[in-house]
C-alpha cells in the first residue's frame, strides 16, 4: 500500500487542551508507519503550509509527544489567517496544491474552529487535482465551544472549569469582605458571539443566593436599567452582588458594549473591557465599591486546571482523526457524540465538513432562564459532565513542566517563497 | 488554672489560605480545653468583636473545621476597619474591654497585616484594665507579602505561584498566537506599593528570552520612553512581549499610574487598571495588537493552585500562636524564620509587636535587575522555596468542595449595639 505523510496544522486561537489533540494524532499516526510516513506540522497554522515552513516531528522524541499532552497553547504555533476566496484568487490553493505535492503530502489535518472547517472543506475539493490521493478531516477547537454538530469543543471545557472554579473562589472572597469593602465584583470572561463560557460560571452556585448572581450573556441584549435594577436588589438581599459578562455583551442594537466604550462622546479613546466598563455604570448609579477582573488569555491556557473530560476528548479526537483518515473517510470532522449525560458516555463520529464549516452555534434560549441573567437546569445538565475530572500537569520546583518542541524545519524544496501578507 | 475563651478575628483582604490558619489555631486549642475555653469569631473582623456579633466555633464539627485547611476567603468574614487612635477616640477601646469581659476573653488573635498588627498592640497595652489576665497575639497575612521580620507572609505564596504559573500558560499562549496576532501582553498584579507579587512572575522565565520579558514594579517609576524602548527590542528580537505589571506601578512624581488614568486631559473619568493604560501607549506608539488581563482576586482567591509551602506555613502559624499564648507569651506576632533556602527549612518565632506594627517591607533594590524590568537570581532563590509544592482541594463534580460554616451567633450580653459607622 502507497505510504504519504501527512500534514497537521493548529488554526486560531489556541486553547488549554489543542497539543493533547497533536498528541494523540502524532502518536496514532506513529503506530501506523506502513500508511502513514512522517507527520509534518505546518509552522504558525496554515501560513507555514502556505510558505512551505513544515516542522518534521518525527525528530520528537516520545516523552516530548507525550509531554504535549499536558501542554497548553499551540505547539507548532497557529495563526489567524483565513484563505481567500479560491474562484477570486486561487493563488494560495494553487500553493497548498504544490506543497502538498513536493513533500508528497497526503493526508491533511486541520486543528480548528469554524473558519478552519471552512478551509478543510475547500482544500478537500482541490484533493482531485492532486496525482496522488488527499485525505482531509477536520478536527474541532475552540474555547468558545460554538461549532454545530458536535457534542462540544475541546477547549472549552477546561475554560468552562477555570471560569466555574475562579467564580466560585471569587465569590467566597468578595462574601467575605461585603461587610465593609467591595459589594460588586465583574467577571469579564471570552466567547465572542456565544455565550458558553460565560454559563459555565453558572456551575459556581450551590444554593439559591449564591454567586454568580447576574451573568450577562451575548444572546440577551443588555438593558441598562433591568440589570440596574437587578443588581440593586441582590445587594439589597445578599450584600454583595457578583457579575460575569461575556465580552460580547451587546446593546440592544447589536453594538458591542465594549466597542461602544471605545470612545467617549468627545472622540476620546477609552481603556478597557466589559466589566470595568459594567462595574462603572453600576458605581455611577448607586456608588457600591466595586472590583472587577478580566480573564482574557489566562482562562484559555489554563492548563493548571485541565478538566479531564476536555483532556480525553482532546487526544481522542486526534487519534481518531487518524483513524478515519486510515478508514477512507474524507472531506469530515472528527465530532463528539453525546450518548447519555448521566453518567457523561460519549463517542466519536465523523460529520460531513459542508454541514459543519461556517455556522456557529450560539447559547440556545433555553439555557438561559426567563430573567436573561442566569442559566438553567438543562445548561447544567449539559455543562456539568464536561468539567468533571481533574487533570493536574506535572510539576517542578513549584511550576508546572510543559513541553518545548525541537521544532526542527523540513528543507524547502520550492522557491520563491510565498508572500501571505 | 483558669481557663479563658479566645477570640479570633480575621482582617483585611483576605487570601487563599487564611482559613488554614484558622483551622491550625482552632484545631490546637481544641486540644487544650483545660486552659482554652472556647474559640470564638468575630464576625467580619474587629468590627465583629466591636458590635458584639461572636461566631461560637464550637458548634462546627471537626470535619468542618479540617475543610476550612482547603477553603479560601474569610470564613467568619473580615473588614476593612482601623481602629480610632485611642489617645483621641478611646471609646472603641472601651467597648472591646467590656466585651472581653463580658464574654470571658483572655486570648486575642489577630490574623491581618501591617494595620492589624497594630491594633493588636494597642489592645494588649489596654489588656492591664482588664480584671483578667489577656494575651494578644498577631498573625501575620497578606498576598502584598509587606509585613517586616517574617520570612514571608501567608497568603502570598499562593498568589506568588497562581502569578508565576498562569505568566508560564500566558507566555505558552501568545507566543504561539505572535505570527499573526497579540504581538504584546500586558497582566496586571496586586501588591499595592510592595512587588512582591509582580516579582513572583519573574520565576516563569525558564531561560533567557523567555516570558515575562519586563516586569513593572511599584518600587521603579514608570519610565514611558525606556519601556518603550524595551518593549520594541523584545518584539524585533522575540516576536512578542510579555508584560507584568503591578497594579502600584507610579511616575517619578509619585503618582499612581492608574489614578492619572482616572480622568483623561479633559476630564472626563476614564475606565481600567494599569494594564490597559500600558497596552494603550505601547499600540498607540507602535501599532502592536495587544492583548490585557486583570487579575484581581482571583490572584489572592486562587485556593485550587495552593502552595504547598504556604498552606503549612498558615497553618503552623495558627498552631503556633496558641501555642506561644499558652507559654505566656504576649503582644507579640508569630513570624516565620527562614533557617535555610535550600533545601527550605524555617520556623516560628515570636516577634515583639512593636516591631512590625506599622513596617512595611518593600522589594529591597538587590532583588530587582540593574535594568529595573527583570528579578536578579537573589530574589528568585528567595521566592522558589515559597511556590514548591502543590495542595490542591477536593473535588465533587468537576468543582473544588469548598467549607461554608454554620457561623452561629453567641447570645448578645451588651446594650446597646455600638456603632462603628
Amino acid at each position: 500500500m502507497q505510504k504519504y505523510n501527512a500534514l497537521y496544522a493548529q488554526s486560531g486561537g489556541v486553547t488549554a487542551v489543542i497539543n493533547a489533540t497533536a498528541c494523540g494524532l502524532i502518536q496514532t499516526a506513529r503506530r501506523h508507519p506502513q500508511r502513514i510516513g512522517k507527520v509534518y506540522a505546518a509552522r504558525n497554522g496554515i501560513i507555514g503550509a502556505l510558505k512551505e515552513e513544515l516542522i518534521d516531528t518525527s525528530h520528537e522524541s516520545d516523552g516530548a509527544i507525550e509531554a504535549l499532552k499536558h501542554t497548553p497553547a499551540g505547539a507548532f504555533g497557529s495563526c489567524r489567517y483565513k484563505l481567500k476566496d479560491a474562484a477570486r484568487n486561487g493563488a494560495e490553493y494553487e500553493r497548498l496544491l504544490e506543497v502538498f505535492k513536493a513533500h508528497n503530502i497526503g493526508y491533511f489535518f486541520y486543528n480548528g474552529g469554524g473558519d478552519s472547517q471552512d478551509t478543510t472543506l475547500k482544500i478537500s475539493h482541490l484533493g482531485k487535482r492532486l496525482e496522488h490521493p488527499l485525505v482531509c478531516i477536520g478536527i474541532p477547537k475552540t474555547v468558545d465551544n460554538d461549532l454545530p454538530l458536535t457534542d462540544c469543543c475541546p477547549g472549552f471545557a477546561t475554560t468552562a472549569k477555570y471560569i466555574a472554579v475562579t467564580t466560585r473562589e471569587i465569590a467566597f472572597d468578595v462574601a467575605s469582605m461585603a461587610a465593609t469593602s467591595t459589594k460588586v465584583f465583574v467577571l469579564e470572561v471570552m466567547g465572542r458571539h456565544a455565550g458558553w463560557i460565560a454559563a459555565a460560571a453558572g456551575l459556581a452556585r450551590e444554593e439559591d443566593g449564591d454567586a454568580p448572581h447576574l451573568i450577562l450573556f451575548p444572546e440577551i441584549p443588555f438593558d441598562r436599567e433591568r440589570t440596574l435594577a437587578q443588581v440593586k436588589r441582590c445587594v439589597e438581599q445578599h450584600g454583595h452582588c457578583v457579575i460575569v459578562a461575556s465580552e460580547g455583551v451587546r446593546d440592544a442594537d447589536g453594538n458591542f458594549l465594549s466597542a461602544g466604550a471605545a470612545k467617549d462622546a468627545f472622540g476620546h479613546s477609552q481603556l478597557g473591557g466589559v466589566a470595568p466598563l459594567i462595574a462603572n455604570i453600576i458605581r455611577g448609579e448607586f456608588g457600591y465599591k466595586y472590583h472587577w477582573a478580566v480573564a482574557d488569555y489566562m482562562q484559555r491556557s489554563a492548563r493548571h486546571l485541565a478538566s479531564r473530560t476536555d483532556v480525553e476528548q482532546a487526544y481522542a479526537l486526534g487519534r481518531r482523526a487518524v483513524e478515519m483518515a486510515l478508514d477512507g473517510q474524507n472531506a469530515v470532522m472528527a465530532a463528539i457524540v453525546r450518548d447519555t449525560g448521566t453518567p457523561y458516555r460519549w463517542h466519536i463520529e465523523p460529520v460531513a465538513l459542508a454541514e459543519v464549516a461556517n455556522r456557529e452555534k450560539k447559547l440556545p434560549r433555553e439555557f438561559i432562564d426567563g430573567d436573561g441573567f442566569f442559566i438553567t437546569a438543562a445548561c447544567r445538565d449539559y455543562l456539568l459532565p464536561l468539567i468533571d475530572g481533574e487533570d493536574y500537569p506535572p510539576y517542578r520546583g513549584g511550576l508546572p513542566c510543559y513541553v518545548r518542541l525541537q521544532n526542527k524545519m523540513l528543507e524547502k524544496k520550492l522557491e520563491p517563497n510565498f508572500d501571505t501578507a
